[in-house]
């Protein structure tokens, strides 16, 4: 018989935290329910008691990110200002929670849709990003933005930059995850100071 | 006996598209070289008279990705000028080679280190992100980028909103991949506007 060495009592939530740091690690289809019970210290069998499936495992974590992510949009400073304070607040916040919940959000932005969990998921992040796409409108439209950059590229590449940190982003990094967050809005709404003549025409 | 219908004479050139399509779509670990030889329309015994194995074919695409990105070191834009009209040049042009290049590019940067051709891409890739970040370093020293903000920090974050375009990016889509480039250059280095003075405070 398997001895067990439960490391200890197991539900969804402790086998999601587990299974989203394989699942960014390896991707979502390469890891088995197998590696996830092995990880946990219990068996495959008794891990169906604990969750349905990989699929269950999937939305449980997709739902973490997508809540955090939609509570940023219910802070007061997301809520408060111009259009654009409201935004800057946003993107620090999102980076923030892109680092303070890796695996889920890493796990979010290569969803592809493959299953009815997946294209929930993108559902609600296409919601997510429609909210942000309307105040970068709005501040555009306030002139706090500039307007020479489609409303929908300008959304994607400042989230791009801020979604990039899951690349190389580690928890016990030298560089905090705050500094990071500030330096990604910064960034994105400051630029690195005036741009060479010749490019700025380019793009006008 | 199978019916071979092949679409045209396959060397290596022609297999590396169909499988870094397939790569890139899918990822290289759930990719057979089965499936490569169905969409080639050969057999997979056929296949191997071409090359030796799924990893040569990976060397073969990720060695174009490598010798595109060094390649616009080389051009005139990226070696004449201040490191920071350097770097304005470098930027869009890597951005250029990401869209053209997309298949080969998404699995660069997807690249963990799981084999000898992974660790050697990864080797080249650092070199080439060493040559950015003395690039950047220089504009700092020289005052024509912000200081605030720690070189590596603010090169990963640079080419971090460059590479997202690979997240998005459709070769039919609407918008053209040089209005696409020009438009990352342009956020990178000059921003949305004026920044929030409380957030610029922040970051300080």
């Amino acid at each position: 018989m398997m001895k067990l060495h439960p490391r200890r009592p197991h539900g969804i939530d402790s086998l999601t935290d587990i299974a989203f740091k394989l699942f960014a690690e390896r991707g979502y289809d390469a890891t088995s329910m197998d590696e996830v019970a092995t990880v946990a210290g219990i068996t495959k069998a008794s891990i169906y008691h604990h969750v349905s499936g990989k699929e269950a495992l999937l939305a449980h974590g997709l739902n973490r990110a997508l809540t955090a992510l939609f509570a940023v949009l219910d802070e007061s400073a997301a809520k408060e200002g111009t259009p654009r304070q409201r935004l800057e607040a946003i993107v620090v916040r999102v980076a923030e929670v892109t680092m303070h919940m890796l695996p889920e959000v890493s796990v979010l932005f290569r969803v592809r849709g493959n299953s009815p969990t997946e294209r929930d998921a993108m559902t609600r992040r296409r919601a997510f990003d429609r909210e942000i796409a309307q105040l970068v409108t709005a501040a555009q439209r306030d002139g706090s933005m500039r307007a020479d950059i489609d409303a929908g590229l300008l959304t994607r590449l400042i989230f791009g930059m801020s979604n990039s940190v899951v690349e190389w982003y580690r928890p016990n990094g030298r560089t905090p995850a705050r500094t990071i967050a500030l330096a990604v809005a910064s960034l994105a709404f400051e630029g690195t100071g005036e741009i060479d003549a010749s490019l700025k025409a380019a793009v006008e």
